[in-house]
């Protein structure tokens, strides 16, 4: 019996989410836990109530639809991905991972098969970093700490407030671990130009990128922006742009294909005639090797203090909870390809640049995720584009690559 | 008859005012028209109506405590400075030059003095640019816009619910113009080194420098911060940086003593995790030549052009009202000199590199106004200081030159 998704509810539901924390230039806001993220999370949990599959949700917010085998398995096999968005993101960096598996059990369901272990479809609880990041996925691999909670991107009570208005805390959050979980599967779009390029549809990760992620503070002296002549000035500002333009060079030069970013900056006291006595931005950067993160991190410190040292300003750098690049499993690789080549998709395996809760979930059970294509490579931008054509080649891989991890489980 | 100011109390009132606003490091922060300014401003209003004066408020919010002439005279010799501060600020900067006015006339009140016209203390709004800078001075020199509010430094319901606090309006504003001022004089803190190099308690300005404020944007493409390879990306973070450094080096290597300044600086839509799709930043330039600063303003804009081209950004640029640069009168000059003179303090002509009221006020009258030393020349920062002994000059200093005006204005 060939299953296959139904395309066109599949569709319309990607549509209609996009409609939640839809931005003027087509993408979405959807941050970690705000409102929005709140509407698209009921948006989720109707939605599964309507298909008939069992909801749930955990302590850390992690919300499952599942598809019981019968009688239910104690084990499962998960899938999913992320509903949350950056600030002013696009419409498929994570969503299109959730829906596919939502369609995808429904389609069983639809079908009346019964599995014979129990199919759980995710939308993990910001993924995209407003909080932690991957935070959902850390605390259902047993990774989340009271500290890293205590070190969030955002003010604690901040971060209280949106647990609380999420129905969650902070003890829920440490108790969210699973040990139930057989395999873990993740479609994402590329965000990419390589399955583009290479005319591909299907990219199959092999490994995940580390991320490590600093909050640099770089202090001067406030002055008199009139009086105080430019020589004398200790301006915060002149060391953190120095730092931007030299960490791009370094990176660039030593460290290809490894990437750098200062996303957020801002000076302070902050106003138009006061040289600013202190600087704080944020400072990520990414390498598929653990030994050339080192590295990296290393050469970006000696970087760092060469700048305070030039404009005689002072460095704090306080680091957040690092993601360690991880390798994808070989069994679960090898689902995703059988499933590609029944559909008749061509593949190939690459490298994932972008941090994934699969390298989360690879802690406690075999996983691996794959892509499809982005236009023009745009990601984290309301231009974010993937074809319906590759999203429903996503979804029907999808639900392939479920029944293949099934007949595995069953093995 | 000799007329001396009451220096314990005037000092005592300067530690109390100190403590309006007072941040932990010592200094104070006294945003123009926010909740801490009204509280200074109330300060203000009861120790003139303790003092016997003539307390009064014009439509831009300016106070003023004044000592009638009997009969009161029709026009009036003005002197002041402000109380509000920039953010983190110090203590003296406005406010002695507020305090020694209404010391002096205190002093002048309790010797039953008669003036032989009205003199009048004033505490000028938003003189620090929480607004837009030198407002007050603005208004009741007639200089104040209805553009110039639309085009505020803050946003238009908080410039509204500002000024309401205050009991004023945008139409009050624009009502403030006086026609009644024989003369202006201003004490201010220095806030260079050249009185404390020099050993000289006095200085006199002769003119002072103009000042253009720019609000500039730079306009790059949002991407994922690890999947967007960096020799593609269009990071706004990179043009601005590049132009922080170079614009440094222009102004320094061209334009000494001229300075420039970038006080903000933001990136949007400001993540970890996102190459930075737009940087806003706030340029200010100042120079004793409109000339020069017609030369400065062309160059450092053919300068931004260039950082956008090296990177692939856009550059848009919105100026706030500048400040010219102004002449001081030479007859008030020669009343502070004279009053120097009789204290036996030293006195130099020299430029202001800061803007003051006093550039306002002197398109309505003849107007000067003259420093006193800054400790290391530090201000706009809470660790501002000026002598007491130097306090005290300033307040006599005031007191002796209110008195050679009114026999200038007498004759």
């Amino acid at each position: 019996m060939t299953h296959t998704i139904h395309a066109d509810r599949f569709l319309s539901d990607l549509r209609e989410l996009a409609q939640i924390g839809a931005t003027p230039a087509g993408g979405v806001s959807r941050p970690a836990l705000t409102a929005v993220d709140r509407e698209a999370r009921e948006w989720f949990r109707r939605k599964v109530v309507e298909a008939g599959l069992e909801y749930a949700v955990d302590g850390a917010g992690n919300q499952s639809a599942i598809l019981h085998s019968d009688p239910p398995s104690p084990k499962r096999i998960l899938a999913g991905s992320h509903l949350d968005s950056v600030p002013n993101g696009g419409r498929f960096d994570g969503a299109l991972g959730v829906l596919v598996v939502l369609e995808a059990l429904r389609a069983l369901k639809e079908n009346d098969y019964s599995p014979p272990v129990s199919i759980e479809a995710i939308n993990f609880t910001d993924e995209e970093s407003a909080i932690m990041g991957l935070m959902g996925s850390r605390a259902m691999s047993g990774q989340l700490s009271a500290s890293d909670l205590a070190s969030a991107r955002l003010p604690q009570s901040e971060l209280d407030s949106r647990l609380a208005a999420a129905g969650l805390s902070r003890e829920s959050m440490l108790s969210a671990r699973r040990d139930n979980v057989l395999a873990f599967v993740e479609l994402h779009i590329e965000q990419g130009t390589r399955l583009e390029t290479a005319g591909v549809p299907i990219g199959v990760v092999n490994a995940i990128v580390g991320i490590r992620a600093l909050q640099v503070r770089l202090f001067g002296e406030a002055a008199h922006a009139g009086t105080m002549p430019m020589q004398l000035r200790r301006d915060a500002l002149w060391g953190a742009a120095q730092f931007v333009l030299r960490a791009r060079e370094l990176v660039m030069r030593q460290f290809t294909p490894g990437v750098c970013n200062v996303g957020i900056i801002h000076a302070e006291p902050g106003a138009y005639n006061i040289v600013p006595a202190q600087v704080t931005f944020a400072l990520e950067f990414r390498h598929g090797s653990e030994a050339e993160m080192d590295n990296m991190q290393s050469e970006l410190m000696r970087l760092l203090d060469d700048c305070a040292r030039d404009y005689d300003l002072r460095a704090e750098v306080e680091a957040t909870p690092p993601v360690v690049s991880a390798q994808m499993d070989e069994a679960v690789m090898q689902a995703i390809e059988r499933a590609a080549d029944k559909l008749g998709l061509s593949r190939q395996r690459m490298l994932s640049f972008a941090g994934h809760d699969t390298q989360n979930m690879a802690r406690i059970a075999p996983s691996a995720m794959y892509f499809v294509p982005s236009v023009a490579g745009i990601s984290h931008n309301p231009n974010e584009l993937t074809s319906d054509a590759d999203c429903v080649n996503g979804a029907n891989m999808m639900l392939g690559t479920l029944l293949e991890l099934t007949k595995q489980c069953q093995q």
